[in-house]
């Protein structure tokens, strides 16, 4: 059972960078709309979930907030409609490197133009427009999601009363675009990527493992790992006397999570969005990042960092709230002593749920 | 010009876990040894250093830590007679994967037993025998030369007076292990290793590249990049329209990192020296660290941090010499405000020429 709804864009779809022919939005609601339609919650999601942010009787399976999202939780469906879009350029129905380009009857691949956060914005409001939602309740979004979200508040004023970005930033610095550039380089480098054109089947099945391992020590923290996993071996034995086998437990376990990711996420998918989060910058709107903001239409914003979080630290959000905080009347930064790192929205549930469930 | 020294070992050495017939180690030394043999310092190099610390008579080129070392430097050569050895496992003239094993007449390759960084310090020790030295006035090792410092104050108590340790630790933790782990795979996944039988004048050069790329991650800080870097552009014109380009000032300053490892560095002796410094941990020598330590013979310790390096945090560093205190009479531990992260004794000069010189 899926949950998934689309709504195919009549006509163009003008990107900053190009322009898609009638593109596929994809997206899942939870919840009931309003008469007034005053109720609406649209969630942009970080790199690589889909538009299943939680389960609902279309779809039971659990989403990928489910602790968050739901009847009586922090975002709660019995009073909230939620909206989760899957991004454009990823490959969960919306349409993206991986979809059938209509002008040549083949996949985009890297003939899909340059893909900037702002083009998953604007994609989000065609479909506020499709529900016939003049405005949100709240915006939201985490790591990728919030910067998407930023870029909403931006390119649309007015159409979100509320901002909620988590862990995210309203620019790129050197630092994470080093790290994501390096993860697009190792995919790059597997001769399975074929420049692009590789086999859907096989793909550069090394490159991806390789990058997921990478993202993985980006989206945690060393003390979380320090107290998890220590020194711990990965088996009772010896170390192994070949050179290059497993030893420790943590070794293990990115060995798992670079397992799990393989097949579930399509190569050019996600050297497309991992580049887009590089090029976003809040300021690239009005010149810099203060005059950008003065645009802005918001009642109200919580921005939410973490401490452990390198990749997206949180003075880098602590300044955001900053810079809101002129033209929003209500702006609450709340720094949270999680230390997992910039996936504890994710997983450190008793810090992230009371401080969304403050919120709403 | 070179001003290497080898001493070619008479007959086996044994290793934690395996034994070299007949084995070279290479080293270097500055200034001139007192009558008394009593003047001696000992260094130890990180990963990818050879022998050549600094510039000398004998070879007038820089050497690794020229800022350092040298006449009326911090480590005055006119004071003091300096030994840097070449890790054993290295390729600067120390017997290692890349070299001939005599046994079958080919090289090592992965036949070369396992490395473990007290295997590098008896090396060192030896070089000290050699030269008719029964006591260094110090040991000093800077990233996995601190660990093996450490290693060699462990195997071989009272063979050095002192001890200095920068930006090393007493043990791997899971997150440096993680990232070191990662770059080794990302080597052996370079379809052109070969199982370690490659072409010594091709190789893995792609993975070797992207390593190196990791590495440099690592050993700088965020804040210098974002201070150094920022959001500069790589070039005056906007960024490629083919998505994976170099877009970024600090992917420019990786790839000209990346290609300047290029040829400089064995593969697989890069990965037997990145595994020794996973598999250490000084607790080995006593069941805990604590009792590890007792057995040191030293007179006095310094244990420098930097506060910016998150690959040897500085905590690591402020616990062994915590560890130290209750066996060495006098320990200074310097936690240094540093920005350039683990490699900040390489450029930090301002900070690290005083704190070395006060000691010696």
């Amino acid at each position: 059972m899926s949950a998934l709804r689309k709504l195919v864009v009549d006509g163009p779809f003008h990107m900053r960078r190009g322009v898609l022919d009638s593109p596929t939005i994809a997206f899942e609601t939870l919840g009931a709309l309003s008469p007034q339609a005053d109720n609406a919650v649209l969630v942009f999601t970080g790199l690589s979930p889909s538009a299943h942010i939680a389960s609902s009787p279309d779809d039971p399976s659990a989403g990928w907030w489910e602790d968050m999202v739901g009847p009586d939780k922090p975002i709660d469906t019995t009073r909230f409609f939620v909206v989760c879009v899957n991004s454009l350029g990823s490959c969960f129905g919306s349409t993206g490197p991986a979809s059938i380009n209509p002008a040549t009857n083949t996949h985009y691949r890297l003939d899909f133009p340059v893909l900037c956060l702002e083009d998953i914005a604007a994609a989000g409001a065609q479909v506020l427009d499709h529900l016939r939602i003049d405005r949100a309740h709240t915006v939201v979004g985490a790591s990728m999601g919030g910067m998407t979200a930023l870029a909403f508040t931006l390119l649309h004023p007015g159409r979100s009363r509320r901002l909620v970005s988590i862990s995210a930033a309203a620019r790129s610095l050197p630092f994470a675009i080093a790290l994501r550039s390096l993860q697009r380089e190792i995919i790059r480098r597997d001769p399975e990527w074929h420049q692009g054109r590789y086999d859907f089947e096989k793909g550069p099945i090394t490159g991806m493992r390789l990058a997921r391992k990478l993202g993985m020590i980006t989206y945690r923290s060393a003390a979380e790992w320090a107290e998890r996993f220590g020194r711990e071996r990965a088996t009772a034995e010896p170390p192994h006397e070949h050179p290059f086998g497993i030893d420790f437990e943590v070794e293990s376990y990115l060995e798992a999570h670079a397992n799990r990711f393989i097949g579930a996420f399509d190569a050019n998918c996600y050297l497309y969005l991992s580049r887009a989060m590089d090029l976003f910058d809040a300021a690239d709107h009005g010149g810099t990042l203060e005059r950008a903001l003065s645009q802005v239409e918001l009642e109200q914003a919580l921005v939410i960092g973490v401490e452990s979080d390198f990749l997206f630290p949180a003075h880098q959000q602590a300044d955001l709230a900053t810079a809101l905080a002129p033209h929003v009347k209500d702006v609450d930064f709340k720094r949270l002593s999680s230390i997992q790192g910039h996936d504890s929205f994710l997983v450190d549930m008793d810090r992230f749920r009371p401080a969304i469930a403050g919120f709403f």
